[in-house]
């Protein structure tokens, strides 16, 4: 009955679904888990492979760790969408350790990574479908870095974020991006994705009616 | 006859070159030109889609840049390697910006993006060779960031060197990878990879005899 659900789920994630022959589409059901994570379980650790997991509901955090525990978080993966990078057999060109957690209870489907690495082996499409979902990942990793790297800008918004909060007395901060990046010389689109990046980890939560700051203590400490 | 000296090359260098058809392999020397590139030349820049670049002979370095010029070099392309990811009509899924210098006179092929994705688009197994090339370099990307990020192995690793031909009033440092991991409390892998980045900036020299600073200047200023 599992594999059914299976399959009607692959169907709709997976665009090679139809073309794969019934046996391989069979295969990969067979080798399907549906698992639920506790919130704050770690679901993948470094370098082994923890095959490819979609995620039903619930909410993935994926993050690289120094050796000295601190973390950076890369991206999330939310209901509806999957993480591939923990299927290190399947992407062997990937040799840099991530780590994933779920952040919620999260419902997940599991496919073992070296049975799907075993179809992909046989249809080109998974593979370019599995490299091509790495590479636009990728991306918005490469964004964050250079955000990071370059104009310490996750540094220079919390800092004026706290200021303003102090200045003004209130938790709530009405202006608008446009405003805010012209304070920090910056551009309006990269507030906004530097935002959504904050609101992602909980630190504020932005809405019409401006930008709320919910956790104070990790804004200043990502000001200093 | 610059056709025949391109189709030799190709057949060396891409894997799916005997598995496409006749017209595909000459509608790809068609759409080639050498180039030489002087030393110092910026060939690609950001979005544009410069082509797939074969590198005959000379280096190119691959880096991103902040707004303010502060650059990051991410790795170099050496003779009988090829670039990818200046290719951005090719890997549509890659959408932050690197740039591409020549780094010394360079002898290059180039084909162009669009004629080599309209190949590509026809044999999955140039996509998939395209999108592994791509992954395999994020890889070295990563690994480059999360030393520079985390740990400031490149200012940990500059400041103790400088210090070391200070105190000894020597440009070369004669101590093993392992005795240099254990003063800045890394791993000697480490050290030597890093010890690697540097001599590929030209910023010290590593033989047999040690470890020989090229430029002081260079060093002193990542210890900052």
């Amino acid at each position: 009955m599992t594999q059914i659900l299976f399959a009607q789920v692959y169907k709709e994630m997976f665009p090679f679904w139809e073309e794969i022959t019934e046996s391989d589409r069979n295969y990969i059901c067979e080798n399907s888990v549906a698992l639920t994570y506790p919130k704050a379980t770690n679901i993948h650790n470094g370098t082994e492979c923890s095959g490819v997991i979609l995620v039903r509901s619930g909410c993935l955090r994926l993050y690289i760790m120094s050796d000295q525990g601190k973390e950076i978080t890369l991206y999330r993966i939310h209901a509806g969408d999957m993480c591939m990078l923990s299927a290190s057999c399947v992407l062997k060109s990937v040799t840099f350790d991530v780590f994933v957690d779920a952040e919620e209870n999260s419902e997940c489907y599991v496919i073992n990574g070296q049975a799907f690495s075993n179809v992909a082996d046989r249809n080109p499409n998974i593979k370019i479908f599995t490299l091509e979902t790495a590479v636009s990942r990728f991306s918005d990793v490469m964004w964050i870095m250079q955000q990071i790297l370059f104009m310490s800008m996750d540094k220079r918004l919390a800092m004026f974020l706290s200021d303003e909060i102090a200045r003004t007395g209130s938790e709530t901060i009405n202006l608008t991006h446009e405003q805010i990046a012209k304070y920090i010389a910056s551009a309006r689109e990269v507030v906004s994705r530097m935002l959504k990046y904050f609101a992602n980890e909980g630190i504020v939560e932005v809405s019409r009616k401006g930008i709320k700051v919910l956790d104070k203590k990790r804004l200043y400490n990502l000001s200093l």
